[in-house]
């Protein structure tokens, strides 16, 4: 069993981190996803591995093909010692093309293994492994909503933004 | 980036106020959905608009037709500034009629941005707009348990409840 | 509502119980799974109730069965009173056989509610119920992957425990 350093308010930035990930991705802010990273970061992912850039880069254009996607995360566990950390947080990435294109549609089961190190008091990235559990095949399953009401988007138009702009916070 | 200025007990208070709504509406429990909400709280949902107050209204015999539903809620980001935050919590939401009312169970995604507000101390929702991200029917997926076990109920035998009463806690 | 007075340290305690438990069976770490419980734990599990230990014997002849799980957790609830609490863990949980045995392939929606105790000064479950709320069958879902990468196994090699033995942290 770990031993963890770590205090608190750490474990909550160290989460963060992830979020900002997941957010950055889900929402299309390049910036926040990259902010995840520390500058010089690496990145193995199903069918990638290299920097930071180069894994943001790689992943646009594949991205574009996507009418949305979620990056749901759930056991997120640091253990901290010193300066360095290690974070294995699961997820399940839902991906949605347009409703009749079947083939994009898939779930995928991982873990986000990362190597987090704090350097001028920030925790970043500095190694991820993306390990892939499963991968589900979702073709034929979604269905339109019942009713109209509040939808995600890719755009300044999600209520996220739309709310953040509102109180001036972010 | 936020920067964010509440301290991590707020954020375990901001996050509880997710899972009194998310406890309530599972568990059968409506003032404990109620209490994550402030007395003039919004709510904009798909296929409503409204206070709080109506918004419960409007779903109670919706719900009765369902025999289960679970709020099952992932990344959680709260960012405050003195008495406000804007808070993002993803989350999947699982609807089960009977086993043969195939029509009843499907999965949403969704993500909840709050406007929570303190007031005399307590974190609640001052507006709520509940974005779907996705639909997704699970008609002819559901399957019966392969034993006997412990089992989730909407009554005050779940074993939740039970714990409670006899831990005299909460 | 639930009124709590553990600190935030002891919520973070609480909270690494469940992820020993969901670690230690995913990764194949009984040891680690077994330390979720204090030595006279109980379990209540569909088809199963007895012993922690009995629990840990019965399950892992049906859990050869299988290629891999995910226990993956979202809403995390401890109400703490003192040296007792009562914690309630909503969970998914992800089995996968082999991608030509379909009958394996299931995502269970079950609530952990946990009697934690903490007993010279370490938190740990001496009563669950794992209540199991449904059972969907994902027969037929599994795909492969589209490319090579980090991938989740039962070994030592997973990425998880590499990582951990290269920073010689845990």
């Amino acid at each position: 069993m770990a031993t963890s350093t770590g205090s608190d308010s750490e474990r909550w930035q160290i989460y963060e981190v992830v979020l900002r990930y997941c957010r950055g991705l889900d929402r299309n802010d390049k910036a926040l996803m990259r902010s995840a990273y520390h500058a010089d970061g690496i990145d193995h992912h199903t069918g990638f591995t290299g920097t930071a850039d180069e894994f943001i880069e790689w992943l646009t254009p594949l991205w574009r093909d996507y009418q949305g996607s979620m990056h749901f995360i759930g056991n997120h566990w640091a253990e901290i010692v010193g300066d360095d950390a290690v974070v294995e947080t699961y997820g399940m990435s839902v991906h949605w093309g347009k409703l009749d294109e079947d083939g994009k549609n898939t779930t995928n089961g991982f873990r986000y293994v990362d190597h987090m190190t704090k350097r001028d008091g920030l925790w970043a990235i500095s190694e991820r492994w993306a390990a892939r559990d499963w991968t589900r095949s979702d073709a034929g399953r979604y269905v339109p909503k019942e009713a109209e009401g509040p939808t995600g988007t890719r755009t300044q138009e999600d209520p996220l933004w739309v709310l953040k702009r509102k109180l001036q916070i972010g």
